[in-house]
């Protein structure tokens, strides 16, 4: 138990009920079922920057690990407690300091939620790209954590692509200030790239500055069925090289569809094999780019193609992919995977996917953003079952090998975490993990940040019986 | 002089004339005539990377200064000849080894020529955005190294937009392979994103990976003359405001007009206070986009604006333009400047730096990418004349001291090199400079890599008389 300065005690999570709900994220369960929720740990609600420097000064002081914590939306066991850490949850700083039309930015606290910045753009006519599939829940500073994707990243990029400067809390105490709020600068080294996606190993990011864009217009949704996969991935390729890029496309793949009507009739045919949903956004241009896109995968041998005419028609054909998650879920216990593979190896994946569900005995829907390549296979297994979670848990690394195999990476938006950090070695080899352990130790010497994750450093790698994975 | 292994010994130079060629970049002569071409160095043209390999094992095995040059198109000093070092030029490994439309990729060595690389993604219907002014000579390692922007950046942005991944030889010869060519992916630590603007300090760069778009439409342009410097910084606040952003806004100064109109009359009235120039390349909309913005600039209070409606007329436009570089030069030594302040700060900077000219006595036409707030202001000055030429210093040092009071910064995408070592320290503080130093160390632990620029570090941080500024 950590006893801080009287400025953070107030901030200490006192209750043991409230407490356990920011022990853990979003992320699927330890591997190993001993590895369960810490014995020992501090949850400290930060409300300013303030409390942030004061945990870090406490925390490099005395040695203590810091685990950042936003809405503990991490797939990959980002933000959940280790032994004898303090979590340090930055929710609470949820300003929008800023949104300027004219220098086309804002500037924002890390708590402050995905979609409420889009909203906050919106009211001025301006647009912030990156959407998870949490962006009602999922926080900026969570998505600055992981290099945050979504849907649209097809045509709008991922987080890093929108955010131009931080303020980050160092370990010790030290505000570091990176980048510029000017539209270009190149003032040295790019810190504020490398701080993007570094999920909190280097420090706490206390405010955003990101780009805002003209809004596009609202999206209109084409939807096709496929009776083949080879079909589908014809059709995503046909529509990445279209001159007027979508702003959505999305797959679903056999074992998705049989997921989601078996939760409701989505109006999916039982014959399909993959569903494509595309979205254009296009000012002044969304019609005539979703009836082209539906033409085009027509054209790809799609069994049959909807087309939306206007918002509602679009929304009403994006519901089967909405239930899909909670579909999911409904099916049992679940590790929602996450790699990203070359275009044109779409098929191979989702196809070796397939595979491995078979041999290993374990449901495997795939689905995801096609445009991009990056698929979220989900590995179901009945809850309770050890030999099932054995299983899948065997599938998650046959999972990871193939996207490696053809070319993909071991993460396409989600991060490392805890939970992938065998494959993150895994990919990019022994020195390139000592190397990211090296520029850590510039920013954490005594390697307290979320010392768990990624590429470990500092305690970690010493630590005994500290691995999750 | 470097002796080295027989492999690498038939790329050094020896003709003492081409040599020198390589010693100096287009960046100014140094601050202290004194310090000029330095006395002892080697030149080596590298054919492949193990050309490279060679070098840089040589080089950590020795001790021995590396400065990595590609065309020589930096323009603060980026790419010199200092005392005792190996010039490692890489000019030759030039291929455009895969553009490929399906991942909307291309894969090139560092000596591609910008323009090469946009006429190769060209002829697959892709497009490649950063355009240097210099797009016809410079190269995209040096395009990575400064995370080179250029006119369109208010669309498409800058180098480390585009950058994916990258092949760069370390100190002591490893090849170490930095991000994805998947559209996305998180597998820790962004070493591409460090690499981009790293200005040669960490490693050479052997191959780049970057995105392509679709291929925008030619370019159309509207021309305006303003009467008053506030009425066109109030015209570039409106057109920022637009839908539709523009994909280049120019601004000319009075002293740019002058110099423009001396050196051959290109139509611009002789009581201008600014022009602006704009275009859209937006597909189908670039007519109907350039007349808009017409008359945006029109209601902002221009003077006469001239809209031009084929892509011809859309160049007589640009002429003026086009010419000012050159009718500049005319017209004495010149310190071309760099810095970037808030769009809103415009006016301000504008204003400062013709009283800089007024009261230092040197004259300074400012010009640039008035839609990012990136100003390049020219500092002009007798040539041969010592204390004209220490009296365009006393401007030059004025000039960043103005953009940074205005929020802005010392170098929008030129870089520190050389050249502007001082004042980058100034603008991010001593504590930064220590920890980029430090970053720099994990990759370059002897601090070989053109350790005079930027930051320093390694030999730089000691040795006497090696200071430029």
């Amino acid at each position: 138990m950590t006893t801080f300065p009287p400025s953070v005690q107030s901030r200490v999570v006192t209750d043991e009920d409230v407490k356990r709900t920011y022990a853990a994220d979003a992320g699927p369960a330890p591997r190993e079922p001993s590895r369960d929720v810490p014995s020992d740990y501090t949850v400290v609600r930060a409300r300013d920057v303030a409390d942030v420097v004061a945990v870090l000064e406490h925390a490099q002081a005395t040695g203590t690990p810091v685990v950042p914590q936003g809405a503990r939306t991490s797939r990959v066991g980002g933000a959940r407690a280790t032994e004898g850490c303090i979590v340090l949850n930055v929710e609470a700083l949820d300003a929008i300091e800023t949104v300027d039309p004219v220098e086309g930015i804002a500037v924002v606290g890390p708590g402050v939620v995905n979609a409420d910045l889009k909203t906050a753009a919106a009211a001025a006519g301006l647009f912030y790209g990156p959407d998870p599939a949490s962006t009602g829940t999922c926080t900026i500073g969570g998505n600055v954590a992981t290099n945050a994707g979504g849907l649209c990243c097809l045509k709008y990029g991922v987080t890093a692509d929108w955010v131009t400067a931080l303020d980050v809390v160092l370990p010790g105490g030290e505000v570091m200030r990176t980048g510029h709020r000017t539209a270009k600068g190149v003032t040295g080294l790019d810190l504020t790239g490398l701080l993007v996606g570094s999920e909190g190993t280097l420090g706490v990011v206390t405010r955003v500055v990101t780009r805002l864009l003209p809004a596009p217009d609202p999206a209109l949704t084409a939807l096709a069925t496929f009776g083949s996969l080879d079909d589908a991935v014809r059709a995503v390729v046909t529509l990445r090289l279209d001159r007027h890029r979508p702003s959505l496309l999305e797959i679903l793949d056999r074992a998705s569809l049989e997921a989601v009507q078996a939760f409701g009739d989505y109006g999916f045919p039982a014959d399909a094999d993959a569903v494509l949903l595309v979205q254009s956004d296009r000012p002044g241009h969304a019609a005539e780019d979703v009836a082209r896109y539906g033409e085009l995968m027509t054209g790809a041998g799609a069994l049959e193609v909807a087309v939306a005419e206007d918002r509602q028609e679009a929304d009403l054909l994006l519901q089967g992919r909405r239930v899909l998650s909670t579909a999911i879920e409904a099916l049992g216990s679940r590790l929602a995977e996450d790699v990203c593979v070359p275009v044109g190896r779409l098929g191979d994946y989702v196809r070796g996917a397939a595979e491995v569900s078979e041999r290993l005995g374990v449901r495997i829907p795939v689905s995801g953003h096609a445009g991009d390549g990056n698929l979220h296979p989900s590995i179901v297994y009945p809850p309770g079952d050890d030999d099932a979670r054995r299983r899948a848990w065997g599938a998650f690394d046959e999972l990871m090998r193939l996207g490696l195999s053809l070319g993909g990476t071991v993460a396409g938006e989600h991060g490392i975490g805890s939970v992938k950090r065998r494959w993150f070695a895994a990919e990019v080899g022994p020195r390139e993990v000592q190397r990211q352990r090296a520029i850590k130790a510039v920013f954490d010497p005594s390697g307290i940040m979320n010392p768990e994750v990624v590429f470990g450093g500092g305690r970690w790698a010493t630590r005994p019986g500290s691995t999750s994975t």
